[in-house]
């Protein structure tokens, strides 16, 4: 799967940014890859990008019409639909990270049939997954973990792609969800595929490559999240990551969506060595990335100094303080690549 | 889903014993629950019930014919779809084990549908899951876990019902397999879920029961095996049992379809706690089962023997020894119950 690019992103009528929160993400990671947004009256999100009508936006090149939206249940609404048949007729492929899978709506899977436009449901991915292996590949992954779920593990790990890349490194993002998909335009979303089949998707995802070739790959879940371990587990046996970087949302008090107390940075060190020895003996921690978004600017950078001195890694928060001191140790512990 | 009996056990015209597998495992378990076989021509195994043609087992009693076999790819040969379609016809509903849907197959959608009979594919559950909850449940519960797939977790679980049954408990196996359905006449197939609803589905099979009350919930894989460790967390997590019991076969050499060393039972037992006590603080392993089928006599009591002693709890062949010690452990620890 490779979704075309450049993107109009469609916001529909959503009530609010939230709900837009897959559009911003493109935005803010990969705005060349946007010519402009398509909204319909009523709309209360705004990704900050030109409005278009999609004649406007084809003029312009674009090639994919992104539904960047989430909203309740997944569904799409039906006065959405009218938009989506106008684009395909455009000669736009759709791509959408909803539930619901766009094919199962007959106007638009009637459109695309007639006009030879592809559909892209990236929650459900077309390929067929072998069983994980868990032999040893070529080339180097860096997985992010988390002691939550939704504590920044995707945007750390574009940020550490990024500052790798800037520091001459050859990386990848790897993405294993809705919206890193369509930042990196490929990816499998992990927690949708059958259970069998996690680690080998994470395997499928992440191939053998050049010894100095880094796969940044997002993480999902948390291994102490008792809705997710399991997927979070897979992902890390078929990752089977040289190097991982534990993302931290210091203000959350339990476990997103469910009772248990977060696990300490600590913790979650301690059991992603334990885990992810069995596909990779030489796994190791190279930094930690702690969302700072409630604290103040001296509060940030305390809880990152005390973080860094604690655990003997560097500590950002790769928004606000960028990610050299975690690219730096990774160059210091990978010299070869 | 609850699949009538008794059953009528199709076994087609199967090379071989090994492809049976499913319907001698019911044979073994439930043999009241089983009129007889239906065999085509050219059929090498054999369940040892007697031999019956559709008409005689609806005769007998029969409510479902139970596809028990398996094959390469998990298809349904073209030539079985006839006796099928006979079956529904005769007033039997269907139930198989294959990858492959029933209601796939036109001719057998079409007779289901104009006889009113049902079909079960086990191995896709119709059940529309919850992620998992993690919260603690009334009731208690019993996991059996593995150092490998394959070595013997399902029979371990039956015995343990069995054992338990015998002794006064309260206590229902779970199945969480193909067989195992066909066994308990309910269950769900964990491995093919989505993967988002591993933990959830396995809290949907063993809801809050009576205190005194016994789920032995069948294990799947191994939190050692690179292919299928989330399927394994997600269960442990879902079912968060206050016992477990952990299964060995002591002549493997390496885990199975892959070239994984096996850990020890103590690793097994070290990180099933490590992992379990997320939503049951109180874990605790109460046996050991030895697959010994390769061993002889004066071998399998030795390796019994030695391995209770190096762990400080009963260790025993279910099939060949019995689990009495195993049940008289669980009564000691949970006085209660």
């Amino acid at each position: 799967m490779e979704i075309a690019r450049p993107y109009l992103l469609f916001l529909g009528d959503v009530p609010d940014d939230l709900a837009a929160k897959t559009a911003y993400g493109i935005v803010d990671w990969r705005r060349d890859w946007c010519v402009g947004q398509f909204r319909l009256p009523g709309c209360k999100a705004d990704a900050e990008i030109p409005d278009m009508t999609i004649a406007e936006a084809v003029s312009a090149g674009a090639r994919t019409m992104i539904i960047g939206v989430v909203n309740a249940g997944g569904v799409l609404p039906d006065h959405w639909v009218e938009s989506i048949v106008t684009a395909i007729e455009a000669g736009l492929d759709i791509a959408s990270g909803l539930h619901m899978r766009l094919g199962e709506i007959e106007a638009i899977a009637e459109a695309a049939q007639r006009c030879g436009r592809q559909l892209f449901d990236v929650r459900h991915s077309r390929e067929r997954f072998a069983t994980g292996k868990g032999t040893k590949r070529s080339g180097k992954r860096l997985l992010t973990v988390g002691t939550d779920c939704s504590v920044g593990k995707k945007y750390a790990a574009l940020a550490l792609e990024k500052g790798m890349r800037d520091a001459g490194f050859d990386a990848d993002f790897r993405a294993t969800g809705q919206t890193g998909i369509f930042i990196s335009g490929r990816g499998v979303s992990v927690d949708a595929v059958v259970a069998d089949f996690i680690s080998g998707a994470a395997e499928w995802l992440t191939p053998a490559a050049p010894d100095s070739h880094w796969d940044v790959v997002e993480g999902q879940g948390s291994l102490f999240h008792p809705s997710f371990a399991g997927v979070t587990l897979g992902l890390l046996h078929g990752a089977q990551p040289d190097a991982f970087v534990v993302c931290h949302e210091p203000t959350r008090t339990h476990m997103r969506n469910v009772q248990h107390p977060l696990p300490t940075i600590g913790q979650v060190i301690e059991a992603t060595i334990a885990s992810g020895r069995l596909t990779n003996p030489a796994i190791r921690c190279v930094g930690i990335c702690i969302n700072t978004e409630k604290l103040d600017e001296a509060e940030a950078r305390e809880i990152c100094e005390r973080t860094a001195t604690e655990y003997g890694v560097p500590a950002s928060d790769p928004v606000r303080f960028g990610v050299e001191g975690i690219v730096a140790r990774i160059a210091r512990d990978f010299p070869a690549s």
